[in-house]
């Protein structure tokens, strides 16, 4: 019921690329079994103690008793409470971090609670089993999922008027409707499983892919599933739910004092008014505070030199050029100013780390695939003697056999795969070109082509480094058919929806093989999942427009640098198409030099980390850096509030910040996240906040007080 | 080393002579015990168990001994931080909550780390003992007893200009000086020592009197030095080090926001800018939220309801009448408008709830004296037969015969006693004259007549009822010297130098006979107490006016209505002393009405409080409702979530709350008290805090935003 890799690989999508990457092996596993100690014990045990063995006594549910009404049901609200949560991310930074571990507490407590109520009203016809929780898990990942891959805080939204207003290319916009971003979706979403799908035995058993953060959820669900695992589920989620209230409250509270953007706790000068103008504050975000305690040191470490780096040093220095570099009084948010610089750069060094992970992630794949064909080749030059040494019951644990015989029980035929794919990618053909006019039926048609393989490509790459490069194939996408459309058939436009259809198909493939993982471990029927992630793809379809629409419409100035909802992404991924389609001709001065040394920084320093090696851990992670480029470091500074909480926890008393840090973490960002559901219908409704907590300098405290006559 | 029952009686004499009172057996052991429930324990098996024999192995230092230089250090020290802490209690509300669990706390520890420190180098001359400690508590005690006898918030603030220009009769004034104030402590502080000690025999071994507050300090002390006290103390020593740190620096936080008066989270509208504007409002305050910990509940929920009534209810409604009863566009600050209501409302209060306790206590003080008189004529009567059965083997327990010995051994010579007495009263009354020219030195003269039996009658008063009215004697001061010297005499101004002189003397008396009890109770020879007494009175008439100046001369706005300090009482006592020499002239229509009505009510809740015996304990006290009368109710709601915390702590874990919970009040009043000596300092070397945190209404703030050319 966790949507455990899927966020991560959003978060890593979203411009985490190398992050997740960098720390995979240890922290990845850190960040996920952190949920439960007891599974961690029982993990390092994995060769000595066998996981199935303990669960031998109970029956596995035939594939259709998998399949709940109570399960979808959790999902449908589960879905609703992480699009908000995810659709917030997305709009305020980007940063999604791993919500695995709220996600599966809370998917485990709603349906314990339905079934202990049941029971005890002796009219609880079917036990909940992990098999079940697997099956929410998929279902909300898949429909949450689209959240993020849905692009509302990225290539979307980038089409935007609003958006293309503040780029350098005002040619061309298409606002959001409702109406054809859910058709759009329901288009695209489902090519990345059905595409996937009749891979899953190659991939999970023949090649056996690690997929980190699937393993993991399983082990967490595995881990509610014991008696001890469900004790301490349930102070973890007695936890989540303080913290929950109480982050809840707080948003509720700090509403009141928000009268306009500049007011409120969100633009508190905790570190003085002139750290405030370069944007270092500390805004008493639970929400960030939650994704600091989540997010690995190095990633808040690497963030905050990030914005010590452009907004203490680089952009104060180049705003002492203004008027040489570039003309006087463009002010903050021109892109032929200031603004230009910011945002340039950080594209530079987000596609300098994605070219850097993309070429290593790539060559991973194809070392591992020859790998896989040379024991292949040798096993059929030498069938007797390697199948003595090789065959399934001296290789297989118990585990392995007991699994792979439940995983190859249910099949999905490949004719319903491949017809599926062929139907559904006619229908996408000749629909998206009436959605989209700029984007021609032959476009589409290539990308359809193509697609399949970059989908094996990510799916096999993150199932090796839990890494999916789902948003480096979209701007792939973005770079090659905007430069084919050309400027003068709108490229721009064209580009950024080709970069959605792109990056709907890796993203889901890479997903759902995750799902598949975790529903090996967990012995639940693949028939079963199949039909979960269908179902939650629909549902992510139609509740993320919904969502995104609510904030659309609640805060009209969504996007704008500085407001409550900047949605940075948006114009990064409309500026990375104009530049694809237009070149670097408008940029300022001495911006491309700049871009070019940040561009070769980020592959520069990501080398070196890799080269180190366990010693590289200290050096920061460049995309990591480049997010506050654009958007400032007070985000950075909640974070690094939110990591030493941690820190400080784990001094005082490891055992208990390892089994609550993340319930406390997940309660804060849901808390926060699930706030933003009554502040939009408050927004809708027309309520404004009645009060502005503002904060003026003691000399214009005067000007003011004079002037209201006090 | 705490100043127990001191604070509590100050507390009391601050215009809460009905709340100690009120709840007195009960509440007040459980303030003084919740510092140890080890002690708790010990005192609840007190008949069974001797404490004494627990000692009994441990060496009772002669009386020089147990006057060291490291316990006058110490005291020294502990007498600037509770003298910091009064002073601004004084100055911000008048409620002063019972220190000695912090006082006794930091006492204990400084000692015991210098003298661990000693005994690890080898050095160590002489062990802490609890003589020690008692001689450090009683210094403590008598020195900061003066930050609150010497009317900084009260009488001697009345008498200064500012004051005098917020009151309606301006005619006389006397600005504070240090000099004038230290020469004028000093003859007043020493006669109420003097009057006292000769009567120290009969009031503790004779009458046996309880003085349940130097009972309780005297537990405290000797909990700590069991080994199983002492390591709770650590325990608590760590966790008020841990809140007093918090708080400190959330102090340090809010000074850089507070521009002015109206900003910070002082004037933060946390109920909304209606409720603000009737001073509702939550502001944030440490040292508030601490002293709701520590008050009993009733007298925090009377706070409570009296803000309500007067600030919700009845201000409001008379602001109505505004153009009929008083002229309109007085302001919020005239006497002759709302603030007159404001003030002589709840001055009447005060003086009904004084005077029905006044005449309660008196009523118990002759009562017990008469039980004593019949006891000794008994005694008398029957000798021999009396003898036997009440001789000491019999009736004295091991405890009391072994303090009595201790207590009986060291004398202080009662010729010492009298000749300082007539000495200084000599030299009073010769100086006092020239300080205050309208002082005439008959009134002197017969103040110092009667003041021994009045000072008497407080101490075995207290003894008794654990009840300090030194308050009460000072306004009976103000009223009948006020009447004799007439306005046309400076009455106004005599009065109040009489209110002072009285205090000063029937103050120090009770509190002083409390550390006898404590002395007798910790074997610590009377001697010592008597020379710690004195020097504490010396250092307390240096220390409190210099305190007390650090803050009239950092805060020009000190007594200002609505400004940061407001010191209520400095205006209350004035208009007393108005009200006692010119009448009720000049007040406001249906004023005086209201206050005859609110006088009678304060007498009729009482009544009804006693007849009611342990079920009136959910009748608020009049005293305590009566503070928030003119000052409105924003520390009520501080400190009702003082006490809320504290509630849910005790449902959460009773044993915790009860053994930690006086700990971490403590250390938020300590720590958020002493803040205010880092900000006088930063204030009287004109460093203002660079922001203003404003609160502004949506349409002011679209005013301002234009304004400002946002």
């Amino acid at each position: 019921m966790a949507k455990n890799r899927s966020t991560i690989d959003r978060e890593v999508d979203n411009g985490f690329d190398s992050i997740d990457h960098a720390v995979s092996d240890e922290e990845h596993n850190k960040i996920s079994y952190n949920g439960s100690t007891s599974m961690n014990k029982l993990r390092l045990k994995e060769e000595e103690i066998s996981v199935e063995r303990v669960f031998q006594h109970l029956l596995v549910p035939s594939w259709k008793n998998q399949l709940t009404v109570r399960a979808f049901v959790v999902s449908f609200f589960l879905s609703v409470l992480f699009s908000f949560i995810v659709m917030k991310l997305n709009l305020t930074t980007g940063i999604i971090p791993s919500l695995n571990v709220s996600a599966g507490l809370l998917g485990f407590f709603f349906v314990k609670t339905w079934t202990k109520f049941l029971e005890k009203s002796n009219i609880l016809k079917q036990p909940f089993t992990r098999q079940e929780n697997t099956v929410i898990q998929t279902c909300v990942v898949a429909s949450s999922g689209i959240a993020f891959s849905g692009g509302f805080g990225s290539y979307l939204f980038g089409m935007s008027e609003h958006i293309a207003r503040s780029s350098s290319d005002t040619s061309d916009f298409k606002d959001p409707k409702l109406g054809w971003i859910i058709a759009f979706l329901f288009v695209v979403s489902f090519l990345g499983l059905l595409s996937i799908v009749p891979l899953r035995k190659i991939m999970i058993i023949d090649f056996k892919l690690t997929y980190p953060s699937g393993t993991a959820t399983a082990h967490l669900i595995n881990s509610f599933h014991t008696p001890q695992g469900a004790k301490l589920a349930k102070k973890q989620v007695k936890e989540l739910g303080k913290f929950f209230s109480l982050s809840f409250l707080w948003g509720f509270f700090q509403w009141f004092y928000t009268a306009t953007d500049s007011c409120g706790f969100q633009a508190f000068p905790s570190l003085g008014l002139k750290a405030y103008q370069n944007r270092f504050y500390f805004d008493f975000s639970a929400i960030y505070i939650g994704v600091g305690m989540i997010c690995p040191y190095i990633i808040n470490i690497s963030v905050l030199i990030g914005g010590i780096l452009s907004w203490g040093l680089m952009w104060p220095l180049i705003e002492n050029k203004e008027g040489h570099w570039y003309k006087k009084g463009l002010g903050q948010s021109s892109l032929l100013g200031i603004q230009g610089y910011r945002v340039f750069i950080a594209i530079a060094m987000i596609l300098g780390d994605g070219l850097y992970n993309f070429c290593k992630v790539l060559s991973h794949t194809f070392f591992g695939l020859y790998k896989q064909y040379r024991t292949k080749q040798r096993e059929n030059v030498l069938p007797v003697a390697d199948q003595d040494s090789s065959s399934p019951p001296s290789q297989l644990s118990y585990d392995d056999q007991r699994r792979t015989q439940v995983f190859v029980k249910d099949q999905i035929p490949t004719w319903v795969a491949i017809g599926g794919y062929i139907t559904i990618a006619a229908i996408s053909t000749a629909t998206l070109p009436h959605i989209f006019h700029q984007l021609k039926w032959y476009y589409i048609l290539v990308i359809y082509l193509i697609a399949p393989t970059l989908a094996f490509c990510n799916a096999y790459g993150s199932g090796l480094t839990d890494w999916s490069l789902a948003s480096t194939y979209g701007k792939l996408a973005i770079f090659t058919i905007g430069a084919w459309a050309g400027a003068s058939h709108g490229g721009v436009l064209a580009s950024l929806a080709a970069c959605g259809v792109m990056m709907n198909i890796v993203s889901t493939a890479s997903d759902l093989m995750q799902d598949f993982k975790t529903g090996y471990l967990t012995l639940a029927s693949p028939r079963a999942m199949f039909v979960s992630q269908v179902i939650g793809t629909s549902m992510g379809c139609v509740i993320s427009p919904c969502v995104f629409w609510i904030f659309y419409k609640a805060f009209p100035d969504l996007g704008t640098t500085g407001s409550e909802y900047p949605a940075p992404y948006a114009i990064v991924y409309r500026n990375m198409a104009i530049l694809g389609v237009e070149g670097f001709s408008h940029l300022p001065k001495n911006c491309l030099l700049l871009c070019y040394i940040l561009f070769g920084a980020a592959i520069v320093i990501n080398l070196i980390k890799d080269l180190l090696g366990k010693r590289g851990r200290f050096i920061p992670l460049p995309m990591a850096m480049a997010i506050p480029f654009y958007l400032g470091p007070y985000f950075a500074i909640d974070m690094c509030v939110g990591s030493l909480i941690l820190f400080v926890w784990e001094k005082v008393n490891k055992v208990k910040a390892d089994a609550y840090g993340p319930a406390v973490a997940s309660g804060l960002i849901c808390g926060d996240g699930i706030w933003s559901l009554p502040a939009s219908i408050l927004a809708l409704a027309g309520v404004k906040p009645p009060i502005c907590m503002k904060f003026l300098s003691r000399a214009t405290n005067d000007r003011v007080d004079v002037f209201l006559g006090n």
